[in-house]
C-alpha cells in the first residue's frame, strides 16, 4: 500500500492522535460515501483509507480526503497495521468474504445490510468474530434514528403493553438492483427494527411476490411473520410504487406507534389503544373500541443523523463500553427471515419454518 | 298561520308524484338512515316505508319522516303493491332470505354489502333475481365515488397500462363487529374496487390474521391474491389501527394511480411509471428507474356524494336505462374472494384456489 | 300495509311534544338549511315554519318537512303565538330590521354572522333584545367546535400563558359574494374566535387589500389588530386562493395552539413554546430557544356538530340556564372591528382606532 | 498569510488545476460551512482559504479541508493573488466594509443576504463592484431552489397571467438573532423570491411587529407590499412560531402557484385561477367562480441543492458566460424594501413610500 508512504505532512496531526479509531472504509459506491463522510467528521475516528475496485470513484474520493490513503485492493488495508477497524460497503455477495478477512487480519468490523447472502455464511461470520474476539456490527442504520430509539424505550418500559401486531411499509420509485430482489433489498432495514423491538422468535414467514420489470427479480413483495403469540408481522417492500412511503404501525394492548418518515417533523406518533370493549347499548351485535384519553403525543426525538450515532455506538463497542445495538447475531436472525421469505416466494407464498 | 292546516293534504303531493320510484327501507340500523336519507332526498324516488324489528328505531325514523309508514314486519314492505323497490340494510346473515323474499315478491333490490356470507347463496340470490326479472344490485357504495370512477376511467382508456398491482390499506380504530370478522366487514370494499378496475379473474388467495381482542373474531388481515397474469392484488384491514388510513395504489406499466380518501381534496393522483428501465453508467449493477414527465396530477373528480350517485343509478337500472354497476355478479364475485380469503385464514395461510 | 293510514295523525306527536322549543327559520337559501336541520334534528326543538321570499326553495323544504308551515312572510312567524324563538338566514343587509321585529314580537333569535352591517345597527339590536328581554345570539359557529372550545379551556386555565399572537388563515377558491367583500364575508369568523379567546380590547385595525376580479369588492384582505399590550392580532382571508387554508395559530409565552381546519384529524396541536433564551456558548450574537419538553400533543376532541352544540346551547339560553357563548355583545365587538378595518381598507391602510 | 506556506504537497494537485476559480471564504460561523462545503465540492472550483476570527472554528474547518490554507485576519485573503473570489458570510453590518475591501482588492464577491444594512451602504457596495469591474452576487439561495425556478419560468411565459398577489409564510421556531430583528433575518429570503417573479417595482411598504421575547427586537411581523397596479404582496415573519411553515402562494389571473418548502417532494402545485365569474342561477347575489379544469399539476423539480447551482452559477457569471441571477441590483431592491419595512415598523404601521 504505497499510498500511506506518500501521505503529507499534516498527516502527522491525525496520528499524533492517539485515541482516535484508525477506520478503513471498503467499497465507495453508493454507500461507501456516507460511511467515510462519519467516519471522517467524527471526534473519534480518522478516516485512514478507501478501498475501491474503480479508480475513478477513489479519484472523487481523494477530492473530499486528499489526507486519506487509497487503494483498489482491499487486502491492503487488512494488511495496515494503523488500522482499527474497516467499515464493508461492498456488494451483499462478497460480504462473507470480505468481512472474515477482516475479522482474522484483526479487525473490527461494520458491515453494510445484509450481513450475507445465506444464513450458512452469516453464522459462519459470526463464529469468526467470536473466535477472534472482534467486534462485528451490521450497518442496520435505522436503529439508530431518534424515531426507532424512542420506540424501543417506548415497548421496553412496557408502555405499548402486549404487542400486537408491527406493519411496515418501504416502497418508492427509483432504484433498482440487479444483482438482487427487493426483499433482500429493502426488508432488512424493516425485519431489523422489527427484531430490535420484538423479543419474540419468528416461527414462520410467508412471502408474495412478482416480477414486473426484470423478469429476474422481484420488485415488489408482502411478507408475513408469524410468532408463537398471535402477533402479526408484516412488511410490503415495492421498488414500483409512485410516491416515497415508510411508515411502520407497531399495535399493542396499550398503546400504538406510529413512525411516519415522511414526516418532516413528528415522525413518530402514539396513540392510545383503548382496546377495552365496550358494548354499544344500543345494537349489541356491534361494539366500539374506545379511545381512552384519545389524546396522540409527537414525543421529542434526537435529531443526531443515525449514521453518525450508530459510528460512534461501534466505536464504544470497539472500546469494551458497550455492546453493539445492532451485532452480528441481530444480523445473522435478519438474513435467517429474509432467506425464509426468499424460500416462500419461490414455493408460492408457502409458509416456511425458521430453523435455528 | 293556515299553512299548519294544510300539513296532512301535502302527504297527496307524495303519492302522486307517480314518476318517482316507491322505495321502502328494511333495516333501519347503522346504515340504513343513510339508505333512507338518499331516498328521501333523491328527485326520483318516494321513502314509502320503513322497517326495522326496533319500535325504538322506527320512532327515530319518523321524527324525520313523518309521511313514511313504519312497520316492525318487513313483509309488510313485500306485499305493499305500491312499492317498487327494497333497500336492504340488515346483518349480512339474514340477506339471503330476505333478498330473495323480496325478489319473489316482485321488488327490485339494492342490498347492503357483502351480498351474502357465502357463495352458495349469494349464486342463489343471483340466480333469482334474473329468475324474476328483477334488479339486483350490491350497495358496493365506494365505486360511485367520483375518484373510483375516475379510476375506472384511466384503466378502461388504457392509460394505466398493463396492471401490476393493486394495494389497498383500509384501517381505523373504533367499530368491532362480533358477529362477522374485519375480513368480511372490511374488505369487500376494496375487493369490489379492485373487480371493478380490474378485468382478470383471481386465481389464488391467501390470507393472514389474528385475534387480538374478541378471541372469535380476526381484528387484523392481510390477503393476498394471485393471478394468472404477474398482477398481484394485496389488501391490508384492521379494526385495531391508531389512525384510520383508507388508501389504494394502483400500479401499471405506464401509470400509477394513489387514491387517498384521507385527503381533504386531491383523493386521486396520478404517476408517471417510468418503466423504463435504464442502466447508470458508473455502477452496472444498479439501475435507476426514470420518470418519465415526472409530473404528478390530481385530478378534478366529481363531488357527488357516492350513495347519491348509486340510488341514481339503481334506478336507471330499474328503469332498464342502463345495467347495474355493481350488479349481482360483482357481488357474488366478492363473496366468492372473501370466501377464499376466509378459508385461507383457516387454514394458516395456505393459499386457496378459487374455483367457479 | 295500514301504517299509511295514521300518517297525518303523527303530526299531533309534534304539537303535543311542548316541552320542545318551538322555533322558525327565516331565510332558506344558503345556510338556512343547515339551521333548519338542527332545529329538526335536535330533541328539544321542533321546527315550526319556515320563511322564505322565493317559492321554489319552500318547495324543497317542503320535501324535506312536510310537517313545517311555510310561507313567503317572514311576518307570519312573528305573529304565530306558538313560536318560541327564530333563526335568521337572510342577507346581512336585513338583519337589522328582521331582528328587531322578531324581538319586539317577542321571539327570541339566532341571527347568523355577521350580526348587522354596521355598528350602529348592532348597538341597537343590542339594546332591543335588553329592552324586549330576549334572546339575542349570534350564529359564530366555530366558537362551537370541539378544536375552539378546547382552546377556550387551554387559554382559561393559563396554560398557554401570556397571549403573544393570534394569526389566522382562512382562504380558498370558490365562493363569491357580490354584496359585500372578502373581509365582511370571512372576516367574522375568525374575529370572532379571537374575541372568545382574548380578554383585552382591540385598539387599532388596519387592513389592507385589493380587488381583482369584481372591480367593487375585495377579494383579498390582511387585516391586523393592535392591543395596549404587544400581543398582534392578525388575519388573511381570500377568495382566490388556490386550496382551502382554515388555520389558527395562537401564539403564548408557554403554549402555541394551531388549529388547522383541513387536518381529518387532530384539528388541534398543542407545542411548547419554550420562550426562554439561552445564550450559544459558541456564538453570543446567535441565541438558540429551547423547548422544553418538545412533545406534540393532538388532545381528543368533542365531535360533535358545531351548529348542533350551538342550537342546544341557544335552548339553554332561552330557558335561562346559562349565558349565551355567542350573545349580541361578541356580535357587536365583531362588527365593530370588521367596520375600523373596512374604513382601514378604504383609507389605503392607515390604522383606525376603535371607538366604543 | 503564512499558512500558504505549509501547504502539503498534495496542494499541487489542486493548484495544478488552473481552470477552477480559486474561492476564499470569509466567516466560517452558521452559515460559512455551508459555502465552503460547495466551494470544495464544486467541480470548477477550489477552496483556497478560510478566514474567520474564532480559532476554535477554524480548527473544525482545518479537520475537514487539511489543504485549505487558514487565517484569522481576512485581509490575508484579500492580498493573496491566488484568490479569484471571495464568499462572505460575516455578519451582516460588516458586509459593507468587507465586500468593498475585497473588490477593490480585485476579487469578485458573493455575500451573504442581505446584501447591507441600510440603502445607503448597499448603493455604495454596487456602485463600488460596477467600478471596479467584479461580479457582486448576493447570497439568496432560494432562487436557485428547483421550486422557484419553475415559478419563474411559469410566469415569464405568461402562464400565470396577471399577477394578483404575492403570500408569504416563513415561520418556525428556535433560532433568535439578538443582533437584528425577524423582519431582517427572514424577510430578505421572501423578498428576493417575489422580486425575482414581479416585473412591477415596490410603491409602498407597511409593517407590523411585536416584541415578545427580547424588548430589543421584533420577532413576529407582518409586512405588506403596494405597487401601482392592484397587486399586493404579504410576508409573515415569525421566530416564535410552533411549527415551520414555508409557504409562498402565487396567485395570478390563469393560474396559482403554491410552493410549500415543507412538502417531502410535490414542493410545487400548480392550480387553474378560474377567475372567471359565473352567476349562480338560483342566488344572483352569491357567484361561484368556476374551476376550468381543476387539475392540480405538482411539476417535476430540478433537485439540484440550491447552494451548489448558485455556486456554479456566480463561476459562470465570474467567466462571464451569464449575469448573476442575484446580483448587486437585486440585493440593493431587498435592502430598500427592508428598510422601507423597518421604518414603517417604527412608525407604528404607518405606510411608508420606496424612493429610488
Amino acid at each position: 500500500m504505497t499510498a500511506t508512504v506518500s501521505r503529507p505532512v499534516l498527516a502527522a496531526s491525525y496520528a499524533a492522535e492517539h485515541e482516535r479509531l484508525r477506520v478503513g472504509v471498503i467499497g465507495y459506491g453508493y454507500w461507501g460515501p456516507n460511511l467515510a463522510r462519519n467516519v471522517a467528521t467524527n471526534p473519534d475516528s480518522v478516516l485512514w483509507a478507501i478501498a475501491d475496485l474503480s479508480p475513478r470513484r477513489l479519484s472523487a474520493a481523494r477530492d473530499l480526503y486528499p489526507l486519506t490513503a487509497m487503494t483498489t485492493d482491499y487486502t491492503d488495508l487488512l494488511r495496515d497495521r494503523d488500522i482499527d477497524a474497516v467499515f464493508v460497503a461492498t456488494p451483499p455477495d462478497t460480504h462473507h468474504r470480505v468481512v472474515i478477512d477482516a475479522l482474522e487480519a484483526g479487525k473490527h468490523v461494520l458491515v453494510e445490510k445484509p450481513l450475507a447472502t445465506s444464513t450458512e455464511e452469516a453464522e459462519e461470520m459470526v463464529a469468526t468474530a467470536k473466535r477472534c474476539g472482534r467486534v462485528l456490527a451490521v450497518d442496520h442504520t435505522f436503529l439508530f434514528t431518534g424515531a426507532v430509539k424512542r420506540m424501543k424505550e417506548y415497548v421496553a418500559a412496557g408502555d405499548v403493553g402486549e404487542l400486537y401486531y408491527f406493519d411496515s411499509i418501504r416502497i418508492n420509485l427509483g432504484l433498482f438492483n440487479h444483482e438482487t430482489n427487493v426483499v433482500w433489498d429493502l426488508a432488512p432495514h424493516d425485519v431489523s427494527i422489527m427484531l430490535h423491538l420484538v423479543s419474540e422468535p419468528v416461527r414462520r414467514v410467508s412471502a408474495f411476490g412478482a416480477r414486473h420489470v426484470d423478469t429476474n427479480v422481484e420488485n415488489i413483495a408482502y411478507i408475513t411473520l408469524e410468532f408463537e403469540s398471535p402477533l402479526l408481522a408484516h412488511f410490503h417492500v415495492n421498488w414500483l410504487a409512485p410516491a416515497k412511503v415508510r411508515r411502520t404501525i407497531v399495535g399493542g394492548s396499550k398503546k400504538m406507534l406510529v413512525y411516519d418518515d415522511g414526516e418532516a417533523s413528528e415522525k413518530l406518533r402514539v396513540y392510545d389503544s383503548g382496546a377495552s370493549l365496550c358494548a354499544s347499548r344500543e345494537d349489541m351485535y356491534r361494539t366500539f373500541v374506545e379511545y381512552r384519553t384519545g389524546d396522540v403525543v409527537a414525543p421529542k426525538l434526537d435529531k443526531t443523523e443515525a449514521l453518525a450515532a450508530e459510528t460512534s455506538q461501534f466505536i464504544r463497542s470497539v472500546r469494551g463500553i458497550e455492546e453493539p445495538v445492532s451485532g452480528g447475531e441481530l444480523g445473522l436472525e435478519v438474513v435467517r427471515i429474509i432467506e425464509a421469505a426468499q424460500r416462500s416466494l419461490a414455493g408460492g407464498g408457502a409458509p416456511v419454518e425458521v430453523v435455528r
